[in-house]
């Protein structure tokens, strides 16, 4: 099989609302009228993004996933996306797997392939993917404003937890540890609770590094700090975190990775709004706290003591595994 | 250093047409009313697709380069891209070096960085480009009629010839030597020639693979064959392709890979109007054969006989090296 019948067999790209597809030397597309595009690339490296035990089928799906995340932390409607892929050997069993997961996530949200590459090499992934969002509705990281509540969707550290577990370094139950290995390889993009909170949120971020390094890139841009509650943090931690005691828990909260959350901030007389509009698309969220003057993260327990950050850090992608 | 930092020091995404460019979840752009985009990605393996002796300032320059020649292919302005890449480790002078030779490019061509990735792996650069081009003006695969005359632009089997001098099959003179590694190293996107062929071409591809692929694509997108002209093709080949013998260099001229030249076809009436536009953006252009009824491609010597093509195949990145 070369790499046109590999395209063609597994990754045919598909002509809904392309101009054209794959298969000429570009994809064509017309935007939508009075429509700005979102645009970002990950690319997933054996190893560092996930473990080489991973489901093919939860490889692909993840692949498109954590894509569509930062289209949801924009607020914006998933249009399209292209996909170069190294592989180092071809395995048509793999293929069919990982073609299948990534083009189901790819259905769900309506986003269409319409391009890409492959060749031969380490194993590598690299998506780029489309949005649309009307200009001025956008949710910037830059926005957040003294008083704004701050609130992340889903539960956190559940990733991390199944990390843990796969690695031997945490024992889970059997219930649990399925659980928590969910999280890690099939994280769902909130695209629905990006768009419903057009409008509402005053900045936004996925968390794909943990809640330290990416509500940090919100701080940094808004010129803000923020004070979290530690109680409130427990509360939208994952299920699974109760198999670990209360500070480990705070901790893969604050820097666990790889959740695929959504973090943001609105302000507080949104509050109600805010849990309208979540409960709307059905996704679970916690107002763990609020920001203020000044720069940088502070968690903070009921009786005014401060959690611990020193030692943590945000996950980085260069950082030894 | 770590992942921002490396992106804020040496691929700080530009902000001249960019709404938002990188530093928050997604890029935002606005594309030009009335215009549709042109997308294509493109993934550069070491040991597939460069060597590791390569420069890192040419190694920029040629993983944007082979991305706008895709572009080049549609007709299509450059008007942006994204980059991701995996480093094995950072290395600050290649670093300065590869993002130096990848942004001359991008400025030559008004090209903006507006986002990527970086992480730790198998070094890999994947490039998504975007461009624009009037709904029904790109240059498509599949126009290519009847009596067509078969164009290219530039020198072609140069790159081929410079590769197999880098690794010691080929014996090159100095002067030759520099100048077929610099076709294959430094190829310069055909991009003002893909404008200026808007109207003109009926059908046009980039040569990546060679023209037995890159042309047999535009075969068999339009249901034609085509017949080449030897001759015509010997007067395209590169200057150093004179140290190898006629079939030597008609082989290289048809499946060398890595020309990034355009292979084009127009209406014999538009003989004079493609050399007068070629002749505009200073690009050579040779008329080497024409479209003929039926399928795949013969290439004929004056005495009327044909060049055998056994043996010969297309570039395949999935083929062993």
């Amino acid at each position: 099989m070369n790499e046109f019948e590999l395209i063609a067999r597994y990754f045919r790209p598909s002509l809904k609302r392309a101009v054209l597809g794959g298969g000429d030397d570009c994809a064509l597309w017309q935007p939508s009228p009075g429509q700005q595009w979102a645009i970002s690339s990950d690319m997933l490296v054996e190893g560092r993004h996930f473990l080489p035990s991973v489901s093919p089928y939860l490889l692909g799906h993840k692949a498109l996933a954590v894509n569509l995340s930062d289209l949801a932390a924009c607020g914006a409607q998933p249009l399209a996306f292209t996909l170069a892929l190294a592989l180092p050997s071809i395995d048509e069993g793999w293929l069919q797997a990982f073609s299948g997961g990534l083009l189901a996530l790819a259905d769900v949200h309506g986003c269409e392939l319409i391009g890409g590459d492959t060749t031969r090499g380490p194993l590598n992934i690299c998506i780029t993917v489309f949005g649309e969002v009307p200009p001025g509705q956008a949710l910037l990281r830059s926005g957040a404003k003294v008083q704004d509540q701050v609130w992340v969707s889903g539960a956190l550290g559940g990733a991390r937890a199944g990390l843990e577990a796969l690695l031997g370094r945490l024992h889970l139950s059997e219930q649990h540890l399925q659980a928590a290995r969910h999280r890690l390889e099939a994280p769902q993009p909130r695209v629905a609770l990006g768009l419903a909170l057009r409008g509402l949120a005053s900045a936004a971020a996925d968390l794909s590094d943990g809640l330290l390094g990416d509500l940090g890139h919100i701080l940094a841009a808004s010129g803000v700090g923020a004070r979290l509650d530690a109680d409130a943090l427990l509360q939208a931690a994952h299920p699974v975190l109760q198999a670990v005691g209360s500070t480990q828990a705070l901790n893969w909260c604050l820097c666990g990775g790889d959740d695929y959350e959504l973090v943001f901030t609105a302000p507080p007389q949104q509050h109600q709004a805010v849990l309208d509009a979540a409960a709307r698309v059905g996704v679970p969220v916690t107002c763990i706290g609020e920001i203020v003057p000044g720069s940088g993260l502070q968690v903070q327990h009921a009786n005014g003591q401060a959690h611990s950050l020193d030692g943590l850090r945000a996950f980085d992608h260069f950082a030894t595994p």
